[in-house]
């Protein structure tokens, strides 16, 4: 069977045709088709109507575009220099496509994700990367066996840990970021070599992990 | 009428029990009234099965507890020293819930929200909360009137600005965040003297509000 998956909303459509996926099918409305005519001159695409496209989207409204596209293979990183994530049981959808946009804004070189981490091709992961899933790359392992087998330092931010703030990190290296509820699994937490904390000032006992994420990357290229 | 908000879930229904709203009503399943007898001891409460908190609940399924719970006046920050935030025209229930967990894991003073910004008791800013609201001030108000009588200097987050990698923050200070599509109004750009840009080395165009909002919170933190 071919595996296909929804791309919905007008930037997110937009990025997909000018990335190198397969399209299966596109529908735009008069307004996309009329914006973007130069982005579509070879590609064949239904034109539709505002609420045909909301009919067959999961959004609440789609009023641009939506593309059926096929998936791709789940393919190993070359992992070579620079900055990698690892996610350990990332759960949400909307945290995983949030992870991926913020990924591609801090140029990270792509993603290790374990198996149980939630699906790169669900509508929410798609809608919150903003189109970002056209150029990072996740790949799905064993992840305790793929750090096991990488020179580079790895870190992982833990609740006890180094402050981010006095960490010389180096141009190489992997950022462990664990579950929602549970952290970073036994398995991994023994496979870390430098635990990170992002120090808090104020109330909150935690911060969401995209947030945490963000922040810790900052940290990473503000000196890179 | 009396305005009643509802608070659902374990940790958010911990937080409000522990604050200063005051309560209406409490549901709590056994497993909650077991593990948190202390917490419940001066508290009228009903217990529930799982299925009946679910049934009461927006989550998907609530197997902890929900609170009925009243709102507070909408009342003017006092506004003296220190980090502040303000959002302008903010759509988004769960970016506003995020970022007054943000704001309350760094620090900030309080938020000062445009009339036209998410509403503070949305379910969705609640439960994205994860109970920081608990302790951080938002005041709805005229944004641009408000921020026009301030003394201190005001930032802005916008596509063009200075590298937020290269500013001295001072110690007091407002941060304004704009709209999720549309960035911040005229009104209140004029009102802006220090725009700030977070550097991006990769190939997304922008980063979701919340999670700019944590980046700059924390440089202006990892120096204070």
């Amino acid at each position: 069977m071919e595996q296909i998956f929804l791309v919905e909303g007008e930037k997110s459509v937009q990025e997909v045709l000018g990335s190198d996926f397969e399209i299966v099918e596109v529908y735009v409305s008069e307004k996309f088709a009329t914006a973007h005519a130069t982005l579509l001159k070879d590609i064949p695409f239904s034109q539709v109507s505002e609420s045909d496209l909301t009919a067959i989207s999961t959004y609440k409204t789609n009023r641009s575009a939506l593309a059926l596209v096929k998936m791709k293979e789940n393919r190993p990183l070359d992992i070579q220099t620079g900055i990698y994530l690892a996610l350990d049981t990332l759960n949400d959808p909307g945290n995983l496509g949030t992870i991926i946009r913020i990924a591609d804004w801090y140029g990270i070189q792509g993603i290790l994700a374990s198996e149980d981490t939630a699906e790169l091709y669900n509508p929410k992961v798609i809608a919150a990367s903003k189109g970002s899933f056209v150029r990072m790359p996740v790949y799905y392992t064993q992840l305790d066996k793929a750090l096991e087998q990488l020179t580079m330092p790895i870190y992982a931010a833990q609740m006890e840990g180094d402050s981010v703030y006095s960490i010389e990190f180096p141009k190489t290296l992997m950022l462990v970021m664990g579950n929602e509820s549970h952290g970073i699994s036994e398995a991994i937490e023994s496979l870390v070599q430098h635990a990170l904390t992002i120090p808090s000032v104020g109330g909150a006992e935690s911060l969401n992990v995209a947030i945490a994420t963000a922040v810790i990357c900052d940290n990473i290229r503000r000196h890179g």
